[in-house]
């Protein structure tokens, strides 16, 4: 029996967990080491989902518009529902856990106390919405996000170029200091300020609330880099600089900010005995810093080098690239060493509507996308005449200006939906390659291209008129959870030798691939016409023109 | 006994009738020439109604696109049973009628041998598509309307700036070109070409076809002086202009023209006994020369002087204007002396597409005019911050550009259908006060608005935002009539002292008159804000701009 016992173990699969924690449910993926494949996986909904109407506890009082809160416990609960399945479903046995990862989406922010505990969980804060967590989509930071970029500019903070010229509305100080603002008793109250991604690792790692431990608190250097202004050589804005925001603020680094920087892949500590309790785990299984979701894809999507934009396609679209240098580009959403990629400056774009356009034009006018998508399969480059602009949340990459607006032009009387919808569709691929050449004027080089999340799989024709538009091919990622593998990978890469392999690059090369079966290939015809289309794009989307200026006074 | 009858005669009412020729129906009205009052009135739809699929003649062989043509012999069928319907209704005797006027879509164009017989009814000719009568919407000549141009621009044309600089698709001698380029051997048979309304009024009173006299032939001078760039002063452009455009062409005017010019009022013969016999009416009869329809509606909106603009507002609008000077602008669809009103200089101008603007919205979103009025209704000027260009079917005055096409900007994830219904009405509404100002800035003075046509009953939504762009009261005819009534006014005057009255203002201003009990006045408010709209309107709808320019391009 010994002897069977000891093959057991040296037969056993030794495999990597993901935590995927997306704005609706949590993913927990269970996933070989050696080769990535998903042995269990399962998702849960939060109870709460997106609290954007009334607080659990205050049905009386409807919130503001443009909030969008969540319930920490929904987290903590839909975690350990799922971690439970995927690992049932899996077969393995809890030993066999060589680490874990843990994505989340960003800027998701929360005030705590010094233990860990929600200030929305405390009987003072329970019914203040501003103590809740801020989801990424939380938009009523506004006031606060035109004044840290007009003080920032005035400042000549040396920070803001890295951001392209502008913070924006999504991320982590203009929350803050819109909890400061008006509801300044909960600012003052929070020992705490924290990503979400990164509260959930410190309640793993510390023991969960009201045990968390301040010592042991790591925050991902790529939320910090992408979503707080901090910088690996130079840290977070200075106290100056805050005191200029707000005279309260001046020590919110010092005060609110503890904690030291992982990048993901690096060890953020071992799980705790209650989270190990809560999750069903191993105590003392390793657990890796944090990452922002989209980012998890860049390793999910086999990419573990430069020079291969990751294309993150969804509602809006992200776009992700590791680069040898640090360029400064018009209008990018950040650049932060490290923060994809350790050894790599990684870049990030961004589109504010991809999907969301097409399901806005779909939904208003109560047609179906299969339909449309038959049509404008049918209808050649240029969609018969009929251009869009793609902005219809605003213009991200390059231009950084949320008062920008959608637009079809080349209407006619015959004009037919599936004209303006495919018209749609090719004014996010022009966009795209107005990033991409954004881009490489700068400096960055862009040579491969990489397509996942949700829309590629739902429509082939959006991925050829991406290819035509570029010309050039587009690949995809083997895995259609590219997202949580990349959590899983960086929560081996943790564990170190035990995780199997010795950097992150050899973990993507052993664990994520491409799809050999599927690669959108440009056609010559098309490209050629979308050659000339292109310019025309331009010249409507001049952020210094007639257009523009007047979307603006709209 | 004769006491009697003597008493009826002298109590009888006198009476005109007015024939108004649509695209698909002709009307007949019956009105008192003491003060207008429509004591019966008929329409009757043509039999074969628009022929733009296959002729009559020829099922098997299927029209071009762009083709719209119409059977001659339904225009006798449906005036005389429209009329003899109208008479009964109105209960008076056939020799209370004072005089005839005729009103007919143009440009509608047809071959005739010098009998009066069109060409598509003759054995010969009746398959060639060519030969039958083209209505004023057959699009086919575009190849020609462009020559016409081009050649008039090279050789300075001296009439050509009296049309704003170019001549329209729907013209006569873009028809007339066509032909002979086409169908050669129609034009070589024809022995006049002559436009519908005048063909009816020759057959009216020179005797039906195949008796008709070319030497009592008439034609219309609002006709020959807007539709086929004929001028009081120097008739129409000159035989090496109509050699440039085509060798066999230049003696187009000598051999094809017949006929001399008369102004809507002025007679143009007596009811033939053949026509009478047709229409149930007394030969002897005046019969006044014949008009536009959209003409018509001027004297038929009670406006008998100058500076008064009336629209005719449908699928596209008209708008007329009589001043005491001779100005030229940029874009009008012509300036003709006693175009509309002899003693005055008639001006025309036109929008492409306003009622078929809103119903391509419509139709192709498959939604309701009356719940978008609804919504549209709530919103605010300027429809939360949707803006459209409204030349759907290219841009008339005073651009003159068929290349240019709709747009919308301003569109975000939360537009509604309603916002951009909106947007396209205050985009007609812009586009009309750009008319106004063109027309002003020229030196034509427009004081005063009439909105006839079919839109004004339709949306009263529409009449108010066009007040509170216009910032200025619009009235609206009494009669639901007007272009027919405005017929049977020039039928009246035709007559002269028959008529009772002895000058066409005397006529007008007896015979029709606007509303007093609905007058659309401007909001303070909803003007102030549209002030600011309106130069936004102006920058995105410029001419040499970009947006324009890329229109041109796609």
């Amino acid at each position: 029996m010994p002897a069977v016992s000891l093959r057991t173990c040296v037969m056993a699969t030794r495999v990597a967990i993901g935590f995927d924690f997306g704005t609706e449910s949590v993913r927990v993926v269970v996933v070989t080491t050696a080769d990535g494949r998903v042995l269990g996986q399962a998702a849960k909904l939060y109870a709460h989902g997106v609290i954007d109407r009334f607080l659990p506890t205050d049905a009386a009082s409807a919130l503001p518009a443009d909030y969008a809160l969540q319930h920490p416990q929904d987290w903590l609960d839909s975690a350990a529902a799922a971690c439970g399945e995927a690992m049932r479903a899996s077969g393995v046995q809890v030993e066999d856990v060589a680490g874990i990862g843990v994505d989340f989406t960003s800027c998701t922010v929360l005030p705590c106390w010094a233990d860990g505990t929600p200030l929305c969980m405390t009987e003072q804060f329970a019914r203040t919405p501003l103590a809740w967590p801020k989801l990424w989509k939380h938009h009523a930071a506004k006031e606060e996000t035109a004044m840290i970029n007009r003080i920032a500019a005035a400042r000549r903070e040396p920070w803001l170029d890295r951001y392209g010229g502008a913070i924006g509305l999504e991320w982590f100080f203009p929350k803050v200091l819109e909890t400061l603002r008006r509801a300044p008793e909960v600012y003052a109250a929070a020992d705490v300020w924290i990503e979400a991604g990164d509260w959930f690792v410190w309640q793993l790692t510390t023991g969960l609330f009201p045990a968390s431990g301040l010592g042991g608190m790591v925050r991902s250097t790529c939320q910090a880099g992408y979503k707080a202004m901090w910088n690996k050589q130079t840290g977070y804005p200075s106290r100056e600089f805050f005191g200029a925001l707000h005279p309260a603020m001046s020590d919110v680094v010092a005060k609110k900010l503890y904690g030291s920087h992982k990048a993901p892949g690096e060890l953020a500590g071992k799980l705790s005995a209650s989270a190990a309790a809560l999750l069903g785990l191993d105590a003392g299984t390793p657990v890796s810093a944090a990452t922002i979701d989209a980012h998890a894809g860049v390793p999910g999507a086999g990419v573990g080098g430069a020079d291969t934009m990751v294309l993150v396609m969804g509602t809006s679209s992200c776009h992700m690239i590791n680069s040898a240098a640090e360029r400064l580009a018009p209008g990018i959403a950040g650049v932060v060493d490290g923060g994809i990629l350790a050894g790599y400056f990684g870049y990030e774009t961004g589109q504010a509507s991809v999907g969301d356009a097409f399901a806005w034009f779909v939904n208003t006018f109560k047609l179906s996308h299969q339909a449309l998508n038959d049509q404008a399969r049918l209808l050649p480059p240029g969609s018969n005449g009929v251009m869009a602009l793609d902005w219809l949340n605003g213009c991200r990459t390059p231009l950084m200006d949320g008062r920008l607006s959608g637009a079809f032009i080349g209407v006619t009387l015959g004009t037919q939906p599936a004209q303006m919808y495919r018209a749609l569709m090719e004014a996010t691929a022009f966009g795209l390659r107005w990033i991409v050449e954004t881009l490489r004027t700068a400096g960055v080089p862009v040579k491969q291209f990489v397509a996942s999340g949700g829309l590629p799989a739902k429509s082939p024709l959006l991925m050829q008129i991406y290819a035509d538009v570029l010309n050039a091919p587009i690949a995809l990622p083997e895995s259609d959870q590219s997202v949580a593998l990349g959590a899983a990978i960086i929560g081996c890469v943790a564990a170190g030798r035990e995780g199997g392999h010795d950097s992150m690059q050899a973990a993507i090369a052993a664990m994520a691939r491409q799809r050999a079966d599927l690669v959108y290939h440009p056609s010559p015809a098309a490209a050629a016409a979308y050659e000339k289309l292109y310019p025309l794009y331009r010249r409507l989307a001049d952020g210094q023109g007639i257009v523009a200026d007047i979307m603006r006074q709209l």
